[in-house]
């Protein structure tokens, strides 16, 4: 689509497998009473915008890509491009011990395919009182386990040493447990899951390190994705550590007609400068926009530079944020940090009606005053404050930057103008560091 | 506050004239029915704050400054000083045709006072069907008409020639004077007040330019607020043009001992650098902060670097905020500006149940592409979307830095990634300067 607005002498086609497109971030919400249906989670395409509608849309499956003659194979016909874009995505992540069991009938990853997870929604309603384990810790387990939770099923979630281990420090979200505890979820976290239980053909229960054994009548891994790079690979192209499609800052691959963007790129941390796992649609987004203004020409200095994973999620009314670096990651990178944290209130004075708390822990370099990570517990209003935290951090800001920083408030909708917790975060951590 | 986190070793006194504070931004919510009670906007003075209560607080007034020998009188005491930051605040700015009926018991203006306030209140509350007109176009007399009109009171406003018109394009507001004329507010904008019309010592009815005479049993003035700055005078303080004491980018005066934060402070705008009558809590928070950190050595470079007018409000459901310079001001100021428009929904897919609409409205340098205003309209969230934007302006940044943005998008909280409207409005612009 940026390609579209860009470039309108240009002729654009997307070749993709599925002809029913799902928005990937929608997903968890189509399992319980949120969206409650698959087709309720439906991508846009096209419809009313006249800039998509300029796209050629082909549904086809590239069997192979010749990079020397600039043409590509589909199971029905050869096409010739000037520039090719690979966003060929992920495909689930699972285990070697559980590779066998994806053949049994009610073991499911989340593949954002339409008819295996309309199959999936299938065996969830099919009959009461099943006992669903979801096997995973990040944003989709903690979602989908939610959702399913929400019309009365037994789900229990198997996975790592707290829930969202990967995006937050577990003193931000204790509180995201509890309240998911609360929402009738089980959680078995710290022991992992070992092998699954077959009987007759079906998965029947599934057993943790410890030994111990958990009953299931559907057990759904969402242990993570991997690029889906078979058909990169295949055209020579360089994969790396991860098996990401190699790329660099314009997204660029050796080869400066062919692009990678997306799940199948390579990515790399914007802090530590290593290797990344982090899949998430905005670094998707945000390298679309890069490589369409790169296609023809170095128009904007400068490109990607690297994931700063963030996101946010909702568990029941709470939402948590994150971006950047967490502070167990600064400690395990040997980063030398300091914490900002502050907890207030989302309205002033508190007595508005839907005044809640809301937690905003800041991780700063302690030499520099830098911003490299911080996380957000709050009510709605959390979703849009991390994007203030992503800004600092992309920005190289440092939190003496923020002491100054001009703030709207208002009653309805954000703390007080005197207690704002990103100011406020920015300085503690600043009289931390001086006080080193 | 600052100051007490700061210089634990130091003795801090703040002496103010009333016993009862009041949250400022709160004041609207008194008089309908989203407080509904002067009590419940009660500034928090300590409490369970211990940094709070290391503060000395001094109820009296102050009748002279003698910045020669350091000491101050108040009614009661002389006492002496290292460093005096003058804080004193804002008072009603009344035009010179309304002065005279200031006396009148039914004409109010929107000044900080417990007693003052406590007293308009029991004159709306007093009987129905009493047709009050609230004269002004800012954000607080937008707040106060519509909360007035929620208990069913008949409220006309008599402005300027949009409402919040300091503050926002005609396109961008023109949905909040809709919902405010839903909610029973009568606009009468475009013709200015006159003169008041008094009968038997009471206000009966306001006359316009045009002639035209509205009925009234209340008329609230609520024009602005100017400098209190008669105490900064009579010491010898050098007043700028609009009133404010001058001070540098640290907020001290000429004398370095002396400083002053808030609205008596003078204020320069942040894009045009002209004096600013920009009278805003948060921009006072952050002059208080960098005054804070600058009482005994410059610790943080650079200070408070002028106001760049961020802020929000809610009318209806609907939230309108904005930063920086608006279009129409750009057009005054003789910029050289392109405006990045986009209008999306706040949730993906759009149907999640609470997904509305979102547009933001970008004004770019032409040529530089650096952010200098930004407008938002959409549901709670706008409100903290508007910092996103004001630290863009703060920090300098351009379109094209947005363009590889990451941003946290999540179906409950926000946009979809491919249509985040930051962004999105940052790519028109860019395509429109380009193709100038």
């Amino acid at each position: 689509m940026n390609c579209a607005m860009l470039y309108s002498d240009k002729s654009i086609t997307i070749i993709r497998e599925n002809q029913k497109m799902l928005v990937p971030c929608g997903i968890p919400y189509i399992f319980g009473k949120t969206l409650g249906d698959i087709d309720k989670d439906a991508m846009a395409c096209g419809g009313n915008n006249p800039i998509l509608d300029k796209i050629e849309k082909l549904v086809d499956k590239v069997k192979f890509v010749d990079i020397d003659s600039k043409t590509l194979t589909t199971t029905t016909q050869t096409i010739s491009f000037d520039k090719l874009i690979f966003a060929t995505g992920s495909i689930p992540f699972v285990h070697k011990n559980f590779q066998q069991s994806l053949n049994l009938d009610n073991v499911f990853t989340i593949d954002k395919d339409y008819d295996h997870l309309a199959n999936l929604k299938k065996h969830i309603d099919k009959t009461k009182n099943q006992k669903v384990i979801v096997v995973g810790s990040g944003f989709i387990v903690a979602e989908l386990a939610t959702e399913i939770a929400s019309i009365n099923k037994d789900v229990t979630i198997v996975g790592g040493s707290h829930i969202l281990a990967g995006s937050f420090d577990k003193d931000m979200v204790s509180e995201a447990e509890h309240i998911m505890q609360d929402l009738g979820v089980k959680l078995q976290l710290g022991e992992y899951a070992q092998t699954i239980i077959e009987k007759n053909g079906k998965a029947v229960g599934l057993q943790l390190c410890d030994g111990k054994i958990l009953e299931a009548d559907i057990i759904i891994l969402a242990t993570g994705y991997k690029p889906n790079t078979s058909l990169a690979k295949d055209a020579g192209l360089l994969l790396t550590k991860y098996g990401g499609i190699w790329v660099d800052e314009y997204m660029r691959t050796a080869n400066k007609d062919i692009f990678a963007i997306g799940d199948c790129s390579a990515r790399r941390d914007f802090i530590t400068r290593d290797p990344s796992k982090v899949m998430l649609a905005s670094t998707s987004s945000s390298e679309a926009r890069v490589a369409a203004r790169s296609l023809y020409s170095i128009s904007t200095l400068k490109g990607f530079n690297g994931t700063i994973a963030i996101f946010s999620t909702m568990i029941g009314n709470r939402v948590f944020a994150s971006a950047g670096i967490t502070e167990a990651d600064a400690k395990k990178e040997n980063i030398e940090y300091v914490v900002g944290f502050f907890q207030g209130q989302n309205r002033h004075p508190s007595t508005i009606s839907d005044s809640a708390k809301q937690s905003v822990k800041l991780i700063v370099m302690k030499n520099s005053g830098k911003i490299i990570g911080g996380q957000v517990v709050g009510s709605k209003e959390a979703g849009e404050m991390i994007n203030i935290i992503g800004l600092a951090i992309e920005s190289d800001l440092t939190a003496y930057s923020l002491l100054s920083l001009q703030v709207a408030t208002q009653p309805l909708l954000t703390s007080a103008p005197t207690s704002y917790p990103i100011v406020q975060a920015a300085q503690v951590a600043i009289m931390k560091s001086s006080s080193l």
